[in-house]
Formats: structure tokens, sequence, C-alpha cells
């Protein structure tokens, strides 16, 4: 009657990033119907000083791959932030995503009481791996996959709750 | 070796709901500062057909509470939608964590493989505890809450990241 740390963590990532990728195809289709190049919402921000659209999809990407190795016990390999597209950032997502099917359950797993270690800017962090996911990691997971969902829909990108949702594991009818 | 349902809902939201009156303190400061009143606020959207920052925080305080109250198996009082103000906001969030604090821990824990029945507009929709907390309710809390930290941060407030996620519970240094 509990939760496993791999189940609130990898399968959760997968599933809201494979939803954002339907969430590009409706922005660079939006480009198309608007004749404009796809790439303009790269740099894309709510206000100066944020992260723009590919910044925001790289940090996303990120997290999840780097928790999802950390909470495993391993180093997640990097990968560079060099998007100039929309399409390079749809296999960016793509990559991750490749990534995070190769994480043993198991091990992340074993990292609920385990202490996690993680760089803040120039600091070493830590955290026992559970809080880590829960107030650590999802809440910036979200943060950056939202915000970038927000730049596009602000955009007039024509995109719901139900896109950034997906396709809702589980749910039916009752 | 597990997380509990409780240890990854009702906590997570009163955690992520403090911090966030913490940012209606700066955004307040920001329109003392500026000398505009703190309400004008409520109706700032970043698209036309989005919900204002109001629709946002009554969102997200509505997740909390009535997710928390069906995983505990019971029904939320409901809370009218009537704030006009941005104390009135910071008294709706601290209800909302006032009635969370009244959910029993054990309640929700059994909840894990129970089915929850829930409303999404006019059908009735059914999903396994654990995937209802983790692929519906906290996407959409997040979702809303980010929203409502975006609308404040792009309006001009002098918010970060480290704001959205308040204080962290139990990081230190490594």
């Amino acid at each position: 009657m509990s939760l496993s740390l791999y189940q609130s963590s990898v399968p959760v990532f997968e599933h809201a990033m494979g939803a954002f990728l339907a969430v590009l195809d409706k922005a660079e289709a939006h480009a198309k119907a608007r004749k404009f190049d796809s790439a303009n919402y790269l740099a894309i921000r709510l206000a100066p000083d944020m992260f723009p659209l590919a910044r925001q999809i790289q940090t996303f990407c990120d997290q999840a791959k780097n928790a999802s190795f950390r909470l495993a016990g391993g180093a997640a390999p990097p990968i560079e932030d060099k998007e100039k597209t929309i399409d390079e950032l749809r296999a960016r997502i793509e990559t991750t995503i490749g990534l995070l099917k190769t994480i043993d359950a198991g091990a992340v797993d074993a990292a609920v009481d385990r202490e996690i270690v993680f760089p803040v800017g120039p600091n070493k962090m830590k955290m026992q791996g559970a809080n880590y996911l829960l107030h650590f990691v999802l809440p910036q997971f979200y943060f950056h996959l939202t915000t970038a969902y927000d730049i596009l829909r602000s955009a007039g990108v024509e995109i719901g709750k139900r896109d950034f949702l997906g396709a809702v594991p589980g749910i039916a009818p009752a």
C-alpha cells in the first residue's frame, strides 16, 4: 500500500515529456499556418530576465535525466545545450526519454532513504531520496515544463491543459 | 523502502502553497513600491483566453483540497470563488492549508490501490489512487501554481525559482 520511488519519478517524467512532444507539434503547425519560422519560438521569454523557451525545455529535460540517474545511484551522461530549432528540441526530449528507459527501477526504488548529493550552483547539497524527488525535483521539473507551455500558449499556439496532461494513464469513465 | 501516498500529496501541497504565500508578499511589496493597487494583479492573464491570476490560485487551492479529501475517502468542503484582493487570495490559501491539516494520513495511504471517482467537466471519471495523484493531480496542481507564478513574474514582481520552491525540507550542505 505505497508508491515506489521509481513509479513516482521516471514514468512520470517520460509521460509528461511525451505529452510535450505533441505540444511542440501544435506549435509547429501554428507556425506553418501563420507562415513564420518555428525557430522564432526558441528565444521567446515571459520576462526579459527569464529563460527563453529553448532553455526551459533543456532544463526540464536535464532535471528529469539528472535526477533519475542520481536516484539510480549513477551519473547521467551530459547533453550539450545547442538546439536551434523545434526539431532539435524534439530530438532533445526524445533522447532524454530514451536515456530514462535505460534506468534500473530497482536501483531507483532503493534510494528512498539514501542520501542524494547534487550541485546547486557552485555548492553541493544533499537530501534524502524521497524528499529530493517530492520537494526538489518534481516541483522544478513541472516549473520548467509549465513555463515552456505558458510561453507557447501566450504566443498564440492553440493548446490547452489536455495537451499538457497528455493521455492520462489509467483514466476511465466511472 | 517506498513512499506513502500521504507523504507524496498533502505535505507537498502544504509546502508549495506556503511558499506561494511569500510570493504574494513580494507581489504586494512590489505594488506598494510602484504605488499601484495590488488588486490589479488579479485580472492579469498570459493570454486573453487563459485564466487570470485569481482563478489560477483558486484552481490550485481546489486541486489540492479536493484531491486530498478524495484520497482520504471523503468529500472536501466547497469554497466559493469570490476573492477580490491579494489579502483575500492569501486567506484562501491559508484556509486550504488549514483544511489539509485535518486530513487523516492513514486514510490517504489506504487509497493507493483504491478507485478514485472525480468529475471532469460534466463527466465522472475514475483512476486508481496512485495514478490519480501522479498523473492527474500533481501535474495540474503544479500547472496552475507555476502559471500563477509566471503571471506575477512577467508582471515585474522580483521573484525567482527559490521563492517558488520555498525553504526546501531536508536540504543541507553535503
